[in-house]
């Protein structure tokens, strides 16, 4: 018998909703009509939901819809939407994985909300010290798993140490075929360089690699992230994510400037002509869609964050994520690490 | 009478020196054959320089050249180095500031000694807690001064209001056409976001910026430093480091990208005829070379370090950059900024 891949999704969240949701969802059907060990339950307004099914004519075989009467928006605070959230799509979304039975859940929707509901419902693994959030970067060779990308601003020893047992746990789930590298972000790569926490965690992580979840690969620059000798990189919230907006930051100005310089007089837009499928597919590798969706680590129970600027396809590459870190087994292999890492110190 | 500004520079730091020191000596001298007001203290070894001089013709009206016997090397840490320093180019180089009227030096070589040697020769400005490293970011209106780039791994709430009124000062003397805009680098722009260092110097600085020296833009987001918005970036060197070396890597990564689409067929080749004009236009404004040079901040004389892979063109640049610190007076502006807070404070 074949396991059904239950995925919950927040309808109501991020710019365009539920339109784009729903949109991200046809183009995944759409796309794969040969497999048929998914089902999604849908969260929101259940006669907006049904309108745009209608219309966009998506396959109504493989969703439920469950209705829920309010959103939360992207102004409210983690606070406040925790006494009013009960009714909200986002609420529902996530314990749907406790009333329910879905394997993820998936919004658009407020990230700081949705990170303090996600850990009141599904609570902390035990034996993880902080959840984190994680997120996929190319790379020459392939893709990284990055994390922390914002949920812990500060973090010591232990936390690092369990970042990269629940990155690689990531990465083996996506990508099963390779083997997880990991590296801790600093500012050289020599034994004498960085802050005390970041010295330690790498004693420590030398010690723990030997068990072999990973191979650990000392320290790295931000310059060296995309080379690809490493896969899974390893920081405190705030760097991390400060990393990944500069990144972002660089990437949009050069293609903003390249843009300009291409289309600034006759010749070069003659040349555009030519070079217009090589551009495309320049465009279409880094396409920043493509990595859309941060991974909530370290919970009983995988959620992921959509951007919630993202258009539709960007959100169908959310769901795709989905599909593939519960097909992965990501919360068997975090489980896995993380008995390693834990019998180790009795 | 016109007063020449004195340049110091260590001829034997960075790869393939001195050629590439004394290459870019040529090109200053022969691109500013117009002005008169600059003069070069070249420390290294004599006959290898002169030599060099002979073959590339340089012109000596403008050059003194100071034999030294030792070179500190790459892998010399700074204990070591300031053993056995005395006698090196680097040290040399700094310490004409003191015995030979130098208003600047310049060297391209081990970054870590030349700031232990800096601070002890030159010593920190009164009333400065900790010098701090600049340097020039380009942004879509012009340049960013970002700091600290890596001197201070950990920074308090007054590191950082310095670095504000020292970056400030830096900008206004390179660019005394445009006003002083400081941001804080952060995890986000709202108020409740980042460390408790960050939202106590957030306060300081909205008080301190009504004294005029520069405005205060409150917090910054890495994806937002190219934009132009604000032109002074504030952060501690960790941060400041790993965010500078990410959006090098990461533009290394487009332009690699980039260069592998448009050569792959014959297509692609045939429209890089057309765009030749507007690709280099495009790699020329955002030329790494052109923002070659971290400034010491801080102490009682200008210290700039050049990249020390760079080629005699980045080298040019940075010369160019030490020429126009001094004509900008960049000591009385960090001293005049200093005045105004320390008067305030009593």
């Amino acid at each position: 018998m074949v396991k059904i891949i239950n995925i919950a999704i927040d309808a109501m969240g991020g710019e365009n909703s539920p339109l784009k949701n729903l949109e991200g969802i046809k183009l995944f059907i759409d796309k794969n009509k040969k497999i048929d060990d998914y089902f999604f339950q849908i969260y929101g307004n259940q006669s907006e939901i049904e309108k745009i099914i209608k219309e966009k004519q998506i396959d109504i075989k493989k969703i439920k819809i469950f209705n829920t009467s309010t959103v939360i928006s992207d102004e409210e605070t983690p606070l406040a939407a925790i006494k009013n959230s009960k009714s909200s799509s986002m609420w529902n979304s996530i314990n749907a994985q406790i009333s329910n039975n879905a394997d993820i859940s998936l919004s658009a929707g407020n990230t700081g909300v949705l990170f303090v509901i996600s850990r009141m419902i599904l609570k902390t693994i035990n034996g993880v010290s902080k959840p984190a959030l994680a997120g996929l970067w190319p790379n020459k060779k392939g893709m990284n798993v990055v994390l922390d990308l914002g949920a812990n601003i500060e973090c010591d020893e232990k936390n690092l140490v369990d970042f990269s047992e629940m990155g690689s746990a990531l990465f083996k789930a996506l990508y099963p075929q390779e083997n997880p590298i990991v590296a801790l972000l600093n500012i050289g790569s020599e034994e004498i360089k960085g802050t005390e926490t970041l010295k330690k965690a790498n004693i420590l992580l030398k010690q723990i690699s030997k068990k072999g979840d990973f191979i650990f690969n000392g320290y790295i620059e931000g310059n060296k992230i995309t080379e690809g000798n490493s896969n899974v990189i390893v920081t405190d919230g705030f760097t991390g994510n400060v990393a990944l907006k500069t990144a972002e930051g660089t990437a949009k100005f050069l293609t903003d400037s390249l843009k300009e310089s291409l289309t600034k007089n006759f010749y070069s837009k003659i040349s555009l002509i030519f070079s217009y499928f090589s551009l495309k597919s320049f465009k279409n590798k880094l396409d920043p869609r493509k990595f859309n969706g941060a991974i909530f680590l370290g919970l009983n129970g995988p959620v992921v964050k959509s951007h919630g600027g993202t258009d539709s396809l960007g959100f169908y590459y959310s769901i795709d994520l989905c599909y593939k870190i519960v097909k992965g087994n990501l919360l068997e292999q975090i489980r896995n690490n993380l008995n390693h890492l834990n019998n180790d110190k009795r």
